[in-house]
């Protein structure tokens, strides 16, 4: 795979009635689309995700895509077979326009002068990449957390463009919780000086504020029992405590690892955008609260998973959407994963989801619609 | 009620090794001791408690102390009955010397310089105080939360010194998933330059930090329930969003109200100072994890008290402590009392917790033993 842009010739009108000009993709494609382009399956990724789905740029890259266990060859979701295309959100950071993109109008970054985008403008940014290259109606619309959003959110705005979605591990709508978990995030990084309010450079980039926001992020991704069989209360190489504030526990030197790893390679102003984006998430928004209502006009097959120890998007929520689904006679296949590795295991229980993702795709790919 | 000093006239040993000069313990006490000293109730608070834990210091005080609810004449816990004691933990900042105090050394306050503390350091303060006021055995102790872990290191620490003890939605070890959120809590604090590695005086304290780490361990105290049910995806004072990053949801409003309330009334070292004492808490430390010869010393009869929407300290820790007490064939009363208010039940169920209490203390008070 290797990166590859497309710049949209129009502007790309927002939910919050600004219009984004000079918007750029980023995107990459594995597998070949088929003479009537009907072999078409777009990945979403989730909040820290990127095009980068599957695959090497570089024989010699130490990483594959971040989700290479399901998509290649003959996997899961096999490019023999697909056409896979993922591409990077609009707000993001890894190519896509965002916040830290230069403003044509004044020729520096936007920074907090970024319109705020919803999920519903990421998806218009995705459908006007799909047309793009020529794909009427994609096979399936595939993705988990954030990545699910985009995927209810492709159902409902373009019922005619796909022939079936799984969402994973996700929901019709962002819970109080969630949301007061981004906004004690963006707390955390607005307490750090050197976001200065959005406007940072190079040199003197929020890392502490951002890791801050990641490793409280990545305890919410876990389970209490992934925690617990993970790290306990083991400490790190060490016998006993060393009675001061540095870490002592391996659960904490893991979040540090993980919120220094992080800030390598995500930017403080995208995790503004992309949190609030989530936030703002309701497939309801505009039906007062009316999920059946909502998904009426859905057409797509659909497949529904969540994880029994996913407490960030749990299994009710999936659970509500598949019964909305149904009470519109839609098609749809719901499953509860039991898996002890809390959200993450949308990542992380490859084998078992899988299988499923394969033979969802098979059927799909064969049925006439 | 009204605040009293005891300084103790000799150091306090400390886990650390170090020990703590000068050491005052600020209490207050309701109701009167009986002539042989045995209606005694110990009270002991949570992270964010004080001394004042009921009735008021002048009639025209706009709030009553934290448990006053609970505690009174004539209420669940009888002031009529009882001689109420509650103290400050060392370590705290609300009268108990504590990192903001004066290191009688140096002559300027501790800051970090303050030796770390654990739970058994703040029993061992409180034990000295239980001391001074002439009671051998207390009739019991009572608290929630971290103050359940002081319940519980009394109950190991001094078996003969206490009757009955009442543990409530606590645990008898920090989980790595509570110990994370300290470490976010605290990474939060660092983020914020007026920290200055514990070195703040009162023109510049660290009121970003600690509002970020309250309102994280904030939502850690309610539920997933409560918080759909108080606020769901409310806006502000507002029909549509206004596509920004202030508060747009009624949930972040509340979070920044309780963030802004708790700096005008804590300390950010003190937050530093007592999360690491829970992190520490482990009642198997020194049995190799083994919980039941933990707590075989144990004479005093417990009851202990869990709320189903917890997940702060799950039921299934406290079922776990009550099973180790009746492998050693300890008196033990166990309930789970089913609540949507999260770990926040143990100061909002109070009829249903303070029937039980109520009732417990009065059987404790009149058997032998």
């Amino acid at each position: 795979m290797e990166p590859r842009d497309y710049r949209l010739s129009e502007p790309l009108k927002l939910d919050c009635g600004r219009e984004l000009p000079d918007v750029n993709i980023r995107y990459e494609t594995a597998g070949t689309l088929n003479e009537d382009a009907s072999n078409a399956v777009l990945i979403t990724h989730a909040l820290s995700g990127d095009a980068h789905v599957c695959g090497r740029h570089a024989p010699e890259d130490p990483k594959p895509g971040w989700w290479d266990n399901m998509i290649g060859p003959g996997k899961y979701i096999d490019t023999d077979k697909y056409f896979v295309i993922c591409s990077n959100v609009i707000g993001g950071c890894s190519g896509t326009t965002g916040p830290r993109s230069v403003d044509p109008a004044t020729g520096k970054p936007y920074n907090l002068n970024f319109p705020v985008i919803t999920v519903r403008d990421m998806v218009r940014a995705q459908k006007r990449l799909v047309d793009h290259l020529g794909i009427k109606k994609l096979l399936a619309v595939v993705g988990g957390s954030m990545g699910g959003m985009q995927v209810l959110q492709w159902a409902v705005s373009y019922p005619e463009s796909l022939k079936s979605f799984i969402a994973i591990a996700t929901a019709c709508q962002f819970s109080p919780q969630n949301i007061a978990f981004d906004w004690v995030a963006r707390e955390a990084i607005k307490a750090d000086p050197d976001w200065n309010n959005g406007d940072y450079n190079g040199d003197r980039t929020p890392d502490r504020g951002l890791a801050a926001a990641r490793m409280l992020a990545h305890i919410t991704y876990l389970s209490e029992e992934s925690l617990g069989r993970k790290f306990g209360r083991n400490l790190q190489d060490k016998q006993d405590y060393d009675y001061d504030f540095d870490r002592d526990f391996a659960v904490e030197s893991y979040l540090q690892h993980q919120g220094k790893r992080f800030v390598e390679r995500f930017d403080a102003d995208s995790y503004f955008y992309i949190t609030r984006a989530t936030d703002y998430f309701d497939l309801t928004a505009e039906t007062g609260g009316n999920l059946v209502k909502a998904v009426k006009d859905v057409t797509a097959a659909g497949m529904i998973v969540s994880f029994s120890s996913d407490w960030l998007f749990p299994t009710a929520q999936s659970k509500r959407l598949a019964d909305a689904l149904l009470r519109n006679r839609r098609e749809v296949t719901f499953c509860e994963i039991k898996s002890g590795y809390g959200h993450d295991a949308f990542l992380l229980e490859v084998e078992t989801l899988g299988r499923m993702v394969r033979d969802f795709l098979h059927h799909q790919a064969e049925v006439e619609k």
